[in-house]
């Protein structure tokens, strides 16, 4: 009985940045959890080491054995097979067709599940977030890139092969703005937080005049993703036009995928989310005006996300408690 | 063991112009089948009647009894609601909020399965077609409109809510184009035949010493969705023109359901599928140049659809079988 109680999943989210590793109970809370340096200029297999052997003192340091760990699940950025538990290609940790779940396993000889950390955010927020008890939702990251997750009857839908649910990859602008992808004015050329303070630093240097130039202390190199929303709301010309291309951009991508997936609702997640109503407020207007049949159907309502920085953790568990159910 | 053979599905393919009502067996197989006009202006009570009177016409004279009838799929225009079985809004038809499948069940007292037409023309092209075998697939139509069918795991996949699958209504060209569903630039607008044939018109209106005003016998009102074809074929610079603007707008909303879905295949149905490989080869080579993870990941191939005519009989017919299997 004891033994049933001290079960806990292991999440584990890994970042270009950092690896954050939590012991996570089947309601979803995190029980402990501790971050380490990713370090990535290593060699993966050193930070696999690094994981598979930190992840095994959490458990220890947490009065658990390897018995009572029922999986782990991880998160990483990229283009992952999760049947085979590979990173097929991440540019973040520069990993290609790395065997990671066969790697881990032999620090930590439980079932481990792979996937895209976009995908286990928004399977993250479905279990214990925003989108609690939805059994369909989109979830979009906004940060470096703009990632996709997308959930069809409570599960992650990664597309029929490797290279899905690539939702900051779709057609969205029309300026000729060459994506990291390759291809020209996808959504993550126009909607990420790295367009956005591209734009910024743009209009700041050319309008000197304006609050996004004071509120970077005359450096562009300070421009953040927040400065252009804190001058469009003090009123700032350049700030409002900023903030209404950059909505008009993510809303039109939105309702992209309101129109495919005509989700229960839409999950935001990374920095820019702080604006919280600010920014859903003028996209769930866009959306009831721009959906398909807006006027017999259903339209998906825009949130932020409520997991923070524990979305990846969080998300990592969820594979492993649905891995179990199956 | 007569009663077996003699099992049939009905399938009907409800248009605009005429009803396609057809005897459907295990195989996918049409045993015999009718076609009468829709006259759509009538009241929908009375449509309804004459399909439920036909198709138990059809049964009869086809030696099968109602108890022979293991059930009857609808594929029908507009927006469906799949679980009530009701017809939410239908442009092409003009109906709004029609309880097709307890109406239906009036004449033809079996289980009644009423879905999109192009989703259903998607499961056609899976059970019994370019996409047989495949687990994931996507369909486009392109005809007055550009219809879509998404095929995850062998099964269609309409969206959480009414109003899902919408693949003419994603984001595509920036000329600024009115798309009938209200909104702006959608694929729709850029990729239909309407759309082809609008910007024929133009074309040929703009440059009269182009093929294109030959090929319409100098009278607007002939122009067809063919003619840019041939032109372009013909090597006339307006039609060459006109045909890679429409494949490069097509390509773009195929990369994104590519990006979205990454599904085995994309099947491309409609009268401008008879330019065959024309029409697929450079948009196979545009999905190999633009597809994210193009290096490394599977790219999906697009064809087009053998189900031609007979597409809307067979795939309300397998929602049939499939409601069977569940």
């Amino acid at each position: 009985m004891l033994g049933k109680i001290n079960r806990a999943a292991v999440g584990i989210d890994l970042g270009g940045t950092a690896v954050k590793i939590g012991l996570v109970d089947a309601s979803y809370d995190i029980i402990a959890k501790i971050s380490i340096r990713t370090n990535a200029k290593r060699p993966f297999q050193e930070i696999i080491a690094d994981i598979g052997e930190t992840a095994a003192t959490l458990l220890k340091e947490n009065n658990r054995s390897i018995k009572d760990c029922i999986g782990v699940g991880i998160g990483s950025p990229g283009t992952i097979d999760s049947k085979n538990g590979m990173v097929l290609y991440s540019n973040n940790i520069q990993w290609s067709h790395v065997a990671l779940a066969d790697m881990l396993k032999q620090y930590l000889p439980v079932p481990i599940y792979v996937q895209n950390d976009a995908n286990c955010a928004a399977l993250g927020e479905v279990v214990k977030g925003a989108a609690k008890g939805c059994q369909n939702a989109i979830f979009l990251t906004l940060g470096t890139g703009v990632g996709g997750g997308i959930v069809i009857d409570g599960k992650i839908f990664e597309g029929g092969h490797a290279g899905g649910a690539e939702l900051g990859h779709i057609k969205s602008g029309s300026e000729g703005r060459r994506c990291t992808c390759g291809r020209m004015d996808c959504l993550e050329a126009y909607a990420s937080a790295t367009a956005l303070i591209q734009d910024a630093k743009n209009a700041a240097a050319q309008h000197p005049a304006s609050m996004l130039w004071e509120l970077c202390g005359h450096q562009l190199e300070q421009m953040d993703a927040k400065i252009p929303f804190d001058a469009a709301w003090a009123g700032d010309p350049c700030g409002k036009a900023l903030v209404e291309q950059y909505i008009n951009s993510l809303a039109d991508g939105i309702t992209d995928l309101a129109n495919i997936f005509r989700p229960d609702i839409v999950v935001l997640g990374g920095g820019i989310c702080a604006q919280g109503e600010k920014l859903t407020q003028p996209l769930n207007q866009y959306l009831r005006q721009n959906c398909f049949g807006n006027t017999v159907t259903y339209i998906p309502k825009v949130v932020t996300a409520q997991n923070g920085n524990q979305a990846g953790i969080i998300g990592a568990a969820a594979l492993v408690y649905q891995g179990c159910q199956q």
